[in-house]
C-alpha cells in the first residue's frame, strides 16, 4: 500500500470527478471552479461526472461503450447528487441509467452502456486527417470568462477562435486542434467523455462571433480499451468537430477524438440550442 | 368528424406503433410480425415505438429533437409494456425517460429530448450526395429470413447487398439507398426513428458477408419539422450509412436521411456488437 498523495497533489480533474458514496446507486459531488463555464458547469465536465457514477459503482461491469448525457436544465455552483443505477446487467454488457439532481430537481439525465470488450478481427475506415505536430502550433486562444479553459491545452491546426468579422459565414464549421489537460495527465474514460464536448460550439466559428447557444444532448462512442488509454499517458490527442446541419434553433455537432498514434480513441454527436 | 377507417386500412406500421394507455406514464404494445428481424424485432421499429409512447403521451411538448434507445436485452414475440415519463419539463424543452418491459424485465432503455422548434437563421452544411434518381434503380435484395426489410422498398445507390466472395475486407463501409415505407406512408417522427435504423449491420458490407452483430445502442437527432415530414408525403428520402471503426466487438455506424429535395432530415449514430 501507498500513502494517498497529499490533497494538493490531485489534478483539477480528480479533484472535479471526486464523488463521495451516499447509499445505494447514489452519489455526492460538488460543481469545480476550475471547470466552469460561464453561467454553469462545463457540459464535458458533468459527463464525465455522471460517467465516473458508474465507473466507480461496487455493481460495474466492463468498460463504457456508449454515454448519453441530456443537459435538461441548469445546474448551479454547489453540490449535486447522482444517482447511478444499473438498469440490466448481462453476461457481457450493463446498462445504465443516470441522474443528475440538485435539491432533488433532475439537471441531467443519461444512460450508459459497459461491456466487456475482447479481441477481435478489426480495422478502421475513417483515416486520421494529417496534420502538423502539436509543438508546431501555438497555444489556441481563450474565450475570456471561461474558466474550464484554462484546464485544457489546445493546440489548433484549423477552426480555432472565430477571426473573421463578426456575421461573415464561414464556409465550413470544421475545428481541429491538439488537446490534452492542463496540467497533463493520463487519461481514462472519463477524460475522453470531457475531450468530446471540448469543441466550441459550431455556431461560432460558422457565424463568425459568439451566439447564444448550448448543449442539449451529448452522445459518446468509446471505441479504445483502458490499456489504450493508459498508454497515452501526457501525449496530446487530435480533436475534430463538425456540424452538418444548422436549424430551427438546433445544430448537431460530430467530433472524433484521435491518438497520435493515428487510433480513433472515441466519436460524439451532440445537438446543440441555440438563438440567432 | 370522418369515420375511422376500418382496421383491415391501417398500415402495418401504424398497426406496430400502437399502444394503448396502461396507467400514469404507461402503455402497452405487441411486437409485430411485419417488423420481425431475425430473433426479435427490427430496432428501428422498437426505437419508433418508444418515441410513439412520448409522442402520445398527454403531458408532450414539442417535438422530437433527440432520441436515445439502449438494447439491453432480447424482445420476445408478443406483448410489452413501455414506460415514457418526462423527466423534466422546461419553458420549451422538455425531457424523457423510456424504458421497455416483458414480464417485468427492461429489455430496453431511452431517452427523449422534444422541443419546439422556431424559425431562426439556418443552413445546410453538410451536402446531399449526388445521385440517380430512385425510379432509374431496381429495388434492393433482401436477406431472406428477415420479414421488416419487406416493409420497406429500397433502392440501392451503393453499398447494396454484399456481392463479393465472404470474407473479401470491402474498402468502405458506405451504403446508400433511396427509401420509403411499403406500401408507401407519409412519414412522421416514428417512421424516421425507424428509417435511420434500417442499414444492415455496416459489418456485413465490410467483411462481405454476415456476422452476428446487433445493435447496442442508437442516438438519433431530428432536424426537420413536422410540416417538412408531413410534406414528404409517400416520396422517396435518402439513406446513407457508414462506419468509421471496427474494434474489439463494436463498431459505429453513423446514417444521414435526406429529403429528395436536399434536406437533411436526420441524423443518427448507432454502436453495434460484433462477434469475428
Amino acid at each position: 500500500m501507498t500513502q494517498a498523495p497529499p490533497a494538493a497533489a490531485l489534478h483539477p480533474f480528480d479533484h472535479a470527478l471526486a464523488l463521495e458514496p451516499a447509499g445505494t446507486h447514489r452519489y455526492l459531488g460538488h460543481t469545480s471552479q476550475d471547470y466552469w463555464n460561464m453561467i454553469g458547469p462545463f457540459g464535458g465536465m458533468t459527463a464525465a461526472t455522471l460517467l465516473q457514477a458508474a465507473l466507480c459503482h461496487p455493481e460495474r461491469l466492463g468498460d463504457p461503450i456508449a454515454l448519453t448525457v441530456n443537459f435538461a436544465g441548469p445546474i448551479a455552483e454547489g453540490p449535486f447528487e447522482i444517482e447511478a443505477r444499473p438498469s440490466r446487467t448481462n453476461r457481457s454488457t450493463q446498462h445504465w441509467h443516470l441522474a443528475l439532481r440538485q435539491d432533488g430537481e433532475v439537471t441531467t439525465t443519461g444512460s450508459a452502456v459497459f461491456a466487456v470488450r475482447r479481441q477481435t478481427w478489426g480495422t478502421g475506415e475513417a483515416v486520421m486527417p494529417d496534420v502538423p505536430p502539436a509543438d508546431t502550433l501555438p497555444g489556441m486562444g481563450g474565450f475570456a470568462p471561461v474558466r474550464w479553459l484554462g484546464r485544457y491545452d489546445m493546440r489548433a491546426v484549423r477552426g480555432g477562435k472565430p477571426a473573421a468579422a463578426a456575421g461573415t459565414e464561414h464556409p465550413d464549421s470544421l475545428t481541429q486542434f491538439w488537446l490534452r489537460d492542463a496540467p497533463a495527465r493520463t487519461p481514462d474514460y472519463s477524460a475522453v467523455a470531457a475531450w468530446c464536448d471540448a469543441f466550441y460550439p459550431r455556431i461560432f466559428l460558422k457565424r463568425a462571433g459568439f451566439v447564444p447557444a448550448g448543449t442539449v444532448s451529448l452522445t459518446t462512442h468509446f471505441h479504445a480499451d483502458a490499456a489504450t488509454l493508459a498508454a497515452l499517458a501526457g501525449q496530446y490527442v487530435l480533436g475534430s468537430a463538425q456540424a452538418q446541419v444548422f436549424r430551427q434553433g438546433f445544430f448537431d455537432q460530430s467530433a472524433q477524438i484521435w491518438s497520435a498514434a493515428g487510433e480513433l480513441l472515441a466519436t460524439s454527436h451532440q445537438i446543440v440550442y441555440y438563438k440567432e
